[in-house]
């Protein structure tokens, strides 16, 4: 049924969005696979296991990954970066070692206690509070600012930063030992860094999310999964890198046209009306409906063969 | 406990309350017999098999009911007018034949295509393609718009257009066969015509919302029910057909004037805060608590009879 | 880890915050046993059978704890008190006897009927039936503003204006013989006080919302903990106040500014976008982060022992 | 031209609408005189000196009507008040004696000092001071919910707290002696009961708005003119007052439900996007446009007598 | 200092964008002279006096171009028209014979008063109501959606239709002996057409809008233009017309991708923040920057001679 | 009147407050004078006239302050340096030489204009575009983001770019020989560094900021005040830097708290409805109240002695 759109829509790609194809084709291979050594991070690890797909790995295990105002302010640079890089298609998020993350590394944080025990007018430290607060949200919010997919891939404990950490994050998977805390009332303070933003637009369980962020209490793997906090439970850390890497190539096969401004799209949705979602696809796709991602998968589609669409860099 | 109150509500409806309900009744029945007949498309059928109660069938089978320009300016046409006929109270949405959709018929797309291959300027090109763009969602959002509660019921194949077209009706029943594909990204596109906008406010597990997006992968009936897409499964076409037109036929027995704002009012609260919410409701219940519909519904209830409320056409 | 942390956050509260803690802990619990007594009301009923913690139950066991005006207008006066309410830092909401609420008390809407049958003009009626709703609303709406936890806890039936009253609450339980049924269209209208605007964005199974909406069926307890209108059932009314009331004393004994905070933050993110959510916390913590609560909350965690970690009073 | 309408529009009218003028008459007058001697306060004075147009005077005139704690919520009590108040139509705001008010009294704000300086932990203090402010921004906030229009007609000082008060009104007048102070920032803090939020959406001159905010510089009466925060400028208080009043009273001729439907639907607009007003004017008028007052106002239109329509309370 | 810039900018156009040019400017002025002919209203009058200008002029001047439902209807269709002729650029709004428009023609709204007056249910009038006002409201706001600029030129008087009308109008010019009147108080409603949502944020002077709301009193041409409801006065009809011609020819000479983008984003800019406005424009500009157009207008900027740009039609 | 609560206010600041104050004085002084000196840029030239004032040049002279990418980098990094810099409390942006800037540099727009005649696909471009465009508009909006006033004084020319970049500042002044205009439709695009987006809310008068976006003309000084895009206009470039750099000292000599919070809270209220800007004020002004600033502020008000107040840094 769609042959003779296919013809008509390939008619000009045969005299030049092939060549298109050609002349990509070797550049984005060379560079995929040495791309990623070109993060360097104290306490991120920054792989690329597959072609266009990056693994983001919280690298403290000694530690337990516990978040401290290093990783805090790499983990914004490394997507900031990400962002721009067009060998990054998809990317997965995990930590190293024994759990995910224990949440934020208290013993990290003199300089805010500083300021809050200081003799300054509450004015003063007020400010001085907010820009911390502001570069912390930042950070996290680049995750959802980046234009390319991010898996979190989380096992075992994921502690209060955590949990606003993977709320930033498109898709969730988990291993079956895991565990999820909303930790901040216990430490006196309500949760400023994304968690009481996101959670609720992610499961929309209101009272479930309303009873873990006051009590604190711990939410096991299949209560995540039923509350959709994540869309997946795996056996153990292994198979759970496996599923999300796979996943992240099925992405990553894709057009990063379509997939990119899918994400932009959702992003945008999730905060405004559905009328003003639509003028906004209105607005974007006159431009990107002219790309050649299309011509080419349209003629992937159409040929039989299984080879795979290559698209340019974005 | 609430005779007192039926008493003096329905004090006047014993004088000119039930004049109201003998004069309108003959007129609704002689009309709601024939009124479906006045629809006539070419991909769409439009039947009427129980009181009140509109059957609208993509017809296409022959075509896997894949969606042409045709039959998506159709819809469009159809629920304005459905939206405007008192005899309509409650609307089933199907597919005859094998399947609900196959999607996009992309052999009709010859013009827009011709649009992204011509010669013309690229702001130019944008400026039609964003007609376009428009013009197809407007279609769809006449469903929405369309105060009368739609139930969609679809069997087997539901792809790419399809979900825009379902995300669009107020209510989802599914056949144990049926899957669901957010396809566009497979050609190069982010949906635009209500798919990425609708489809996170109707499930709100935004983890599997962006893992069908960026995946395009099948999602089957039963994890469909799971996540709230549909909010019942039935064993096959007949079952799920007649499912869904028992709901059409409770609801078209009920007040046209509570369900009919209810709905305007569902998709309102939707797009606006909670307390947007309550001022509208307000500012409209204000009017609609004077409707005799009131008075009739209460009527109904202290009468121990089985006799159906009778409500005049809205 | 945190022990540095701990020692310089708590330096100076070795000097002044303890002295806080010994000078409050006197106060709150010789208020707390005996808080509750100033409650006194027609149609409800208080009692704080914990420490911190208020039971707030319907109270017309007779009357099928039906919601004649007096209940309406007295809900609103008992949580804009709680809300001032220094001993207050959790509330269960109940209902006394047989079920939770059978909805509306038509029989003392009198005065409404009055208006409606009344020979005013339409516009006139309009302005008197808007200031009765916007009292009605104002009334739920106060649950929402207090911004202590209410956690209702549902037996047996919970019809029409109960459905709107534990939309307000934040989170909800109830015993496996619960029920909810959304009864407006029943009567002739489009719920305005509060089912239609917030029940959507607590359970966001909109196909389900509109379901029970449309056809006014009823829902039972497992239906209801699997879309997510409540987060756990219990096996009857006695294990369901235990249960609420335990997770209530839970919440109770967290910093208030932590908790406090954290309900009119989820309830601000509720109704605006990720970034706006984002920017009113920085705003809020800049002088929240400042409290002694998070000095104590952080010694408490320092000790060994299981001593309870006292807060003054909010 | 207008004749087949008012023939077809009045037609009714005879035969009931005059019956209703007729009889609602002698009620108005006869209440008009005496109805504002229920008002009594401390701090403000009201009196009605012509039919339905009440004249509210901020009266602490040998303290030069320097805004106490008592005055600012009496202002808020009198216009909740007067929005109920049937025989009300358009309110006058002026000051008793030399001029309009020197802002707040800040002798009789110990109370918030009392906070301020106390020892309560800085979260505590914060509470406190967030209840005050709340309750100083509802008072003046009833006028602008007060669907009656309230013209300010200010005469020489209005420093402070008295911009806020008059930004809340509808229509401002001044003599030509007034000037206007927004003095906030001299006495260390951001204006916080409406000034920075209103002023604004008032004069719309962005520059000069900064300009008077930042630096507390006077503004007198023909700037005050220029830039649109007065409508008019009158020569001394005595001409004035009988402007205001002379005003006021054509509008309290006019049909109360089209001028109190215009001011809510202007305050809406404001607070609105230009679709979202319509949407609103939509919902309002298809119940207003029932009243019986576009039947008055047409009939006093035809009839060429001058007599004046009269229409009901509300 | 411009020159690099336009010899690489050119340096394409040399070789293609001249072509373009060439090719387009036959058919362009071939097209202008004819193409009003095609439009042909009885209530409204259509010419193209000066290249891709057209005047609309309201056409019933032996009624004081009163405006009854079929111009109410035309003026919608003939700017919806507008909107797709890309020989329009530019539009001047004005009224044949004495005056601009005497406001609504109430002789021929016996259909509203039909339902009004009927005997349905206070409900379905309700709804009958909103369809109407529904209707009337898009057709003039069919003016604001058309991407090209409108120009209103107003003499003598303009009463209430006509300022909702010129409202959604882009420019006010108007003669010397111009009057406005928001006469809707006057017959009993308020104004639901776009006065009350659009004229604050035309000339935010909020104490006048309200004034003139509330009164119905007349502004005169000197007032409308110091409060900026205008921003031209010109002696008589004759040197209005001749002013707003120019002012529409010198825009129409303008890139029509620049001037309607421009228009649109103006609109959209008023409804959102500021920062969503400048996200519309990145999305935007991403595809227009990529527009012919600039490199025609950067041509000739650089060229010496006094030959006018020509660009494509749009 | 105040003295009461002055004593009260200030009995402890007798203890402690002065100290701050004793203290504060020599460290502001001894910065203020050489803090400037730390700014160093290729286009702007920082220096610091006045105690806690800065003026900012555009210092192109040669080349008519012309913004190349430079220029346009600068002015948001020494915004963003000025808005941490704690001895800066209010800003004067000016142009060194004959005018303040001739807008646009297009010759430096070399990588902008081989993005666009690239070979690249179209939507790769375009996200391209989108990148320059987002950096143009936050070095901009970094003007705005600042929370010390900014005041720009414009002489001669002020030319596309330069209204962009004057839309941003707080106040605006200009000499009486200065000219505005809108130039971007001039070069075939639509403004998308904040004219389109800042203007209409800066003067709203929308039919004058249509005429001058449209059509590109100029606007001269006495125009520019009449409609209220300048607040002052002075007689030539020196009595405009004197009155500026004046009304800067006025604002820099008062407390920081207080002129920050203004400037911020009005940026929030442009943006918001008045309830959201009331709510903010709420939660902002709950720790600003406990500032010592106001206590400074009160003691000097209350000393007879012409002392300035001395305000710690913010």
């Amino acid at each position: 049924m769609i042959s003779t759109f296919l013809q008509r829509l390939t008619s000009r790609g045969m005299a030049t969005g092939i060549r298109h194809i050609r002349l990509l084709t070797p550049t984005v291979q060379a560079m995929s696979t040495s791309a990623a050594s070109s993060y360097s991070f104290e306490t991120i690890k920054v792989t690329s296991p597959l072609e266009n797909v990056y693994l983001v790995e919280l690298n403290r295990p000694d530690k337990l990954n516990s978040m401290n105002t290093t990783m805090w302010r790499e983990v914004g640079v490394c997507f900031n970066k990400l962002a721009e890089d067009g060998d990054c298609r998809a990317v997965v998020l995990s930590g190293s070692g024994r759990l995910f993350t224990a949440g934020l590394d208290l013993s990290d944080f003199g300089d805010i206690v500083g300021v809050v025990m200081g003799d300054d007018d509450i004015a003063r430290k007020a400010r001085k509070l907010k820009a911390v607060i502001e570069e912390f949200q930042d950070s996290f919010s680049a995750i959802e600012k980046c234009p390319k997919p991010v898996i979190a891939a989380v096992h075992n404990a994921c502690v209060g930063g955590g949990v606003d950490l993977i709320c930033s994050t498109d898709i969730r998977y988990c291993s079956s030992d895991a565990w999820f805390q909303v930790k901040e009332v216990d430490i006196g303070l309500a949760a400023d860094v994304g968690t009481l933003q996101r959670l609720p637009k992610i499961i929309s369980n209101e009272s479930l999310v309303r009873e873990l962020a006051f009590s604190a209490r711990k939410m096991f793997s299949s209560e995540a999964e039923k509350c959709g906090l994540v869309s997946r439970v795996f056996d153990n850390k292994e198979s759970l890198l496996t599923g999300a890497l796979e996943m992240a190539s099925t992405i990553a096969s894709k057009s990063p046209v379509a997939v990119q401004n899918t994400k932009t799209s959702l992003v945008y949705a999730r905060d405004h009306t559905v009328q003003e979602g639509l003028d906004y696809m209105k607005i974007l796709n006159m431009s990107m409906l002219q790309s050649e991602d299309l011509r080419i998968a349209a003629m992937t589609q159409m040929s039989k063969s299984k080879e795979k669409a290559v698209y340019a860099k974005l």
